[in-house]
């Protein structure tokens, strides 16, 4: 595994590597949900690279920038096993020199959901992932679905941007008890952390709806904030049922659907999803 | 001289071509101040491509996007006998995707001058340049002179989005009498083309101003609206003393300072400018 800070570095070990190269974008503090990414770009690829920078830029100035969870040497030894081929660290003077003002921004996908509730967040995303997409020249990305609109807004900017790469979205992986891996679960202490089950527990009572039958947007956000409700040390944010492909919010019955929600366990915010009707 | 449309054509093409590569992009109708381009990238590359692309997203929707002169038959003859490697002629709908949403800014350098007069004007160069130098990756693009804040625009573009290209900035080529060449002057009838080049006149006022110990900001202001004044087909729209680097409006004694103006003479809209105080 070779190291890259700069650019310059970047560039050229990247240039030294078997095509098809795929890049898995991280903020770092790895889990298996990266490694799942990691392993599925090893499988696919000729070549792998894994980044790892916790983005100032998408974190709001009440967000948790400082507080975000860093262990650089723990990731580079769990990215080792994984036998990648290079790994990036970039460096934050270098990607936002003195003077920086030149932003990414992917409108409407932007708007709602995490975007209404975290300003500012996705332009920050949109322009980290132009910068690292541009930089490294991957032919795939591989992004995981537990950023869900993440993902949507990252694979319209590739095609916005005409930029040649392949956007590979992976599967959230769970603990034995459903809470979707996340570098945040950190933060948790042992009763948050049992009680942060409940974002799973009412994503898949929608989705038990759902396959019964309910076609109701309104039900199936309803049965989601029944669930949070028995959940005293829950404190829901949001909850939505959205077209997968717009987000836009969705009123009446529908087909397919993107089931999300940002909830507080003590000062933790936590967010998942499911999708539903899909294939 | 190889002529590609689509992208999968062009990074192909562009693949096959020897480094260092140079790209003019331009909006075609070419004229002597494109050719400068063409030359100096020439001279200094081992292959050059032209762009030819009237892009929609920066007019603003009073402005002439319709009118705008063109004639690629003529360009590319013009093209030929330049002996250029590559021209390209993108496709607006591959660049602009149905359901387009990304977009580049690049913020407080777009805000004076043109930007304040023609909105989003800069939101669309920032965007197309993105999309042009991500397409195929030049190691130098060749910008003109002619607009400074577009110059300005695009290399700060470049060094914020680290994109590997050097940006080439080549001085305003002008017709024997002064007037700054533009695929615009084709619009003006001859009255109004004798007129176009108070323009011209009144920027070497201040310069010579200038050169004569002048250094406030508002005597340069004043010369150059002096002479405007005196032409009655010119009607103003903006005069600046301006921070070449910044683009700030400067209001105290200059050293180096970019003198713009952008003036109607009929309907047709003209800009100029000159750097004073440079090297």
């Amino acid at each position: 595994m070779k190291v890259a800070m700069s650019l310059a570095e970047v560039r050229d070990l990247r240039h030294q590597l078997p095509d098809p190269f795929g890049l898995v974008p991280t903020m770092g503090f790895l889990h298996e949900g990266h490694l799942s990414l990691v392993r599925r770009a090893k499988s696919e690829c000729g070549s792998v690279g894994v980044s790892i920078f916790v983005n100032p830029t998408q974190f709001g100035p009440e967000e948790d920038l400082e507080d975000y969870p860093r262990d650089v040497e723990r990731d580079m030894l769990m990215l080792e096993d994984e036998k990648i081929d290079l790994l990036w660290t970039p460096m934050a003077e270098e990607l936002y020199p003195p003077g920086y003002q030149t932003w990414v921004t992917v409108e409407s996908l932007s708007q709602p959901l995490e975007g209404a509730h975290r300003l500012g967040h996705f332009r920050g995303v949109a322009t980290i992932v132009t910068k690292l997409l541009t930089a490294v020249r991957p032919d795939r990305v591989y992004v995981g679905q537990k950023d869900a609109q993440q993902a949507r807004v990252i694979r319209r900017l590739v095609q916005d941007l005409n930029l040649p790469v392949e956007v590979v979205n992976c599967a959230i992986v769970r603990e034995p008890d459903g809470l979707a891996m996340s570098s945040r679960n950190a933060y948790l202490n042992p009763e948050e952390r049992r009680a942060a089950t409940v974002l799973h527990r009412a994503l898949t009572a929608a989705a038990e709806a759902y396959a019964q039958g309910e076609r109701g947007a309104d039900a199936l956000r309803l049965k989601m904030y029944e669930m949070l409700l028995g959940e005293s040390m829950a404190k829901t944010q949001y909850v939505s049922v959205a077209d997968p492909e717009t987000l836009e919010e969705q009123w009446g019955p529908v087909e397919r659907a993107l089931l999300s929600l940002a909830v507080f366990v003590g000062k933790t915010r936590l967010i998942d999803n499911i999708v539903v009707g899909a294939g």
